[in-house]
């Protein structure tokens, strides 16, 4: 069934039109969570976004194994994975290889009887930074972007809030 | 009357664009510039800006005042504010409430009788920094953006110079 | 002949794009490298990227005198500079005016038989870098995009590997 990646920039809207594109979508939706409630400021962020999606949905919070929860939630309705670029981050800092967890991720996906919905970031578009890993990262982010948006039937870039079609 | 909102990177030929779009309107324009000539980098980039559009435009300086330099310019002819990124950093450093400061501006543009026509900048597309405050900046830009954007009749994103249409 | 400018963030799938447009277009193509192998990140880079294009592809590395490649390659294929925004860099560092150069560039553009693709890169839409050397390049990088995309043919801007439509 269908994959669409919704990217952008920070609070461009993504999270909020992947969450009306799954709620219009049949089934109860799954809001597979990538984030850890590590510190404050993200504890409040996804606090907040939990309140505005309401009790209809349900919740699984995966750090990393992304593939075995998409697998594990099929055939009932649509899930919204929230965001790539999180679990890029988990992966990295748990030493995985994302080369290897990205093309698992696509051959996943592409055998997903119902609907994933996955929200990235646009994280290249400024000045090169002085941090090396600061530079993998944003290579890598890049690539995995690349790679699931190849196998993607949607591609949607979000500007102020505003959906713009890229592919699909 | 029409509300159009332009973003994009810096130097992506914003400005220019709404100067294009603000003298093809009817009547005397008037720009509202929210930048203050703080420092020589800025007093340079204003100068320039000015010495490009000429002697027909009126010019209005309020960094922070914006809903009621609208309200005071209404009637006569197009106005154009540049920029919002520049009022959101005012309203930040004056201690302001950003988000009550956006739904007052959203107000005050859907009563304006002649059209108005704001410059924002896309800020949020590179790695997260390091630095708190500048991710909070980063992320109330953002949401300016998304609240402006959602009431406007029309988005344009510029790239390299070009105009790509987000909404409208 | 036809000149086509193709930006993006970094890891957006630029390079690929314009080597796939430069192979359909008859004649062997050249490849135009601005980057200079200083260091052992962009060594690996450039090994990668020329493993990639294959043995049908003629490579030239020039990292200021992008004008007289330009001339010197002209009349038999595609010509693929990659990138503007090293070169810009190689500019700046050699105390070249960017500007006087970008102007060259426009006018040896216009006058090519063989057709030209151009990569380049998205650098001003994140936070404003304290650094002001950061700050002059990205403005200079915005006037050299705006520069070329005026004269241009066709503007691409790839999103996650997906080409979007921006001129032409």
């Amino acid at each position: 069934m269908a994959t669409i990646l919704i990217t952008g920039g920070v609070r461009s809207g993504k999270s909020l039109l992947a969450e009306t594109r799954a709620a219009a979508l049949p089934g109860r939706p799954v809001y597979i969570a990538t984030a850890e409630p590590g510190d404050a400021e993200m504890a409040e962020r996804i606090a907040a976004h939990r309140a505005r999606r309401g009790a209809e949905w349900r919740t699984v919070e995966v750090p990393l194994d992304l593939a075995g929860a998409l697998d594990a939630t099929d055939g009932h309705g649509p899930r919204l994975v929230d965001c790539l670029t999180l679990w890029l981050s988990n992966l990295m800092g748990a030493g995985r290889n994302w080369r290897a967890e990205a093309e698992a991720l696509a051959a996943t996906l592409a055998r997903q009887q119902s609907p994933v919905i996955l929200v990235t970031n646009e994280v290249g578009m400024g000045i090169v930074p002085a941090n090396a890993l600061a530079r993998a990262f944003r290579d890598a982010a890049g690539g995995l972007n690349q790679r699931i948006a190849a196998m993607a039937d949607e591609v949607i870039l979000t500007v102020a809030g505003q959906p713009l079609k890229v592919k699909g």
